[in-house]
């Protein structure tokens, strides 16, 4: 049992420490106090060019490692090498760090390069896309839920085709991650076409794009049309049960009340 | 297409509003600035006795409506009310309120009860009770999952057995809520049962008690033996998929990063 995961780290100046930090959605206000503190305590920030630069101010006097999109080993790496030295640092994910970001990575490193466990740690949970995307569409995920990425750079078709087979069948709520990039066209429409097996081609469907993000764009669509949105990189598409129902601006999935 | 999610909504004084507030696991550390926000400017404060009390200063000098666990209708009801009288209010959830939270349940009566919309409304996503979890953990949910509350108040049992039985066919990363109670002892050694006809008894189990609260307790067990743990209401049960690994003192579903 370990209990000391909530208290801050106070080990000696020379011990190296990696704060894993999920900056939420985007904006200052979603972030929460444990991550803005743990980026003001870091003296070195590790990340994604594009989540830096959500940063703002926070980055300000700090040494920045930033790197493109797929160097996500060797961002992990370098943080890495940069707590054995003593450094403390923090590497950032947009969202939750253990959602589709680099909490396992980081972990999955250090524990090959530490066996020791020198490095002090810590992971910081933050608001996940799901749930801020949840946010500006009304109440999507009020009952059971299953969160899939589209991506395929890392897992086999089959495998993510496997998984909204069984979602949709099972009347889960459906999150999409990662639904749709430049190079990824055509997961989308195939998911879709999964799902249509199974669910009403009325089945309400929610896109926010940027959500929790100055620029927010929400829309409420359904199973049949929700193609024709311009979904890209930067949206969540939240898919209902059979029981999601559109109430006004609003979607919702009903918990089972009597009212 | 809404744009104004984002917003403030700066209305004129007599126009009611209410904010539906997902608290975040509990300490303030984890309770974004939004959500911080949103409860300085209620002069009402709605919510289940229990997580009136995580707020502590937060809550003093508003008018506090607190009523029992299973008074959720009644208390969004009244939420409703005060806003229609023009009153200001929040109504809170621990974790995010729009996971088996109240902001379901608080837009089904608006949509009910105000269908001009006269009514200001804002969901303030908070961090949830699984990202809290998991980050206690180390990395359990960097790979798809599925969320299933074991809760057969309002959900037939063999819908969440269906769930159950789908969502480990399927590999995904389980995560449990409300995995049991005084009153329901059965179903979380059911679950178990489903989840071993697909899974390896080894296959590592994580358990949270009060995530992300002071007195956090955590565990890393495996999906022979996890039923000895003291899980209660106030416990997170995640169940690793076929790749999820004990590194140390983490519990790691690696994502498939060549390393």
């Amino acid at each position: 049992m370990q209990e000391d995961s909530l208290k801050w780290s106070n080990r000696s100046p020379g011990q190296g420490h990696i704060s894993i930090v999920g900056l939420g959605p985007g904006g200052p206000q979603d972030m929460t106090p444990r991550a803005t503190e743990a980026l003001a305590q870091a003296k070195v920030v590790v990340g994604y060019r594009p989540y830096i630069a959500l940063l703002g101010e926070l980055a300000a006097s700090k040494e920045v490692v930033a790197t493109g999109m797929t160097a996500e080993v060797e961002r992990c790496q370098e943080a890495v090498r940069r707590a054995a030295q003593g450094q403390r640092v923090a590497v950032i994910s947009s969202g939750d760090a253990g959602i589709y970001g680099m909490a396992g990575l980081v972990l999955q490193i250090l524990h090959q390069e530490d066996r020791a466990g020198r490095i002090g740690v810590e992971v910081v949970p933050g608001v996940t896309a799901a749930t801020a995307a949840a946010a500006a569409l009304g109440a999507p995920l009020m009952h059971d839920f299953a969160v899939i990425s589209l991506s395929d750079r890392l897992t086999p078709w089959e495998t993510i085709a496997r998984r909204l087979n069984l979602a949709a069948q099972g009347d889960f709520v459906i999150v999409l991650y990662n639904p749709k990039s430049k190079t990824r066209t055509w997961q989308l429409s195939s998911a879709q076409e999964i799902i249509l097996q199974y669910r009403s081609p009325a089945t309400p469907v929610g896109v926010v794009r940027q959500a929790g993000r100055p620029g927010q764009q929400v829309w409420i669509s359904d199973l049949a049309s929700f193609l024709s949105l311009p979904v890209d990189m930067l949206s969540t598409v939240i898919i209902g049960n059979s029981q999601t129902q559109v109430l006004g601006k609003w979607m919702v999935t009903p918990r089972g009340y009597e009212l």
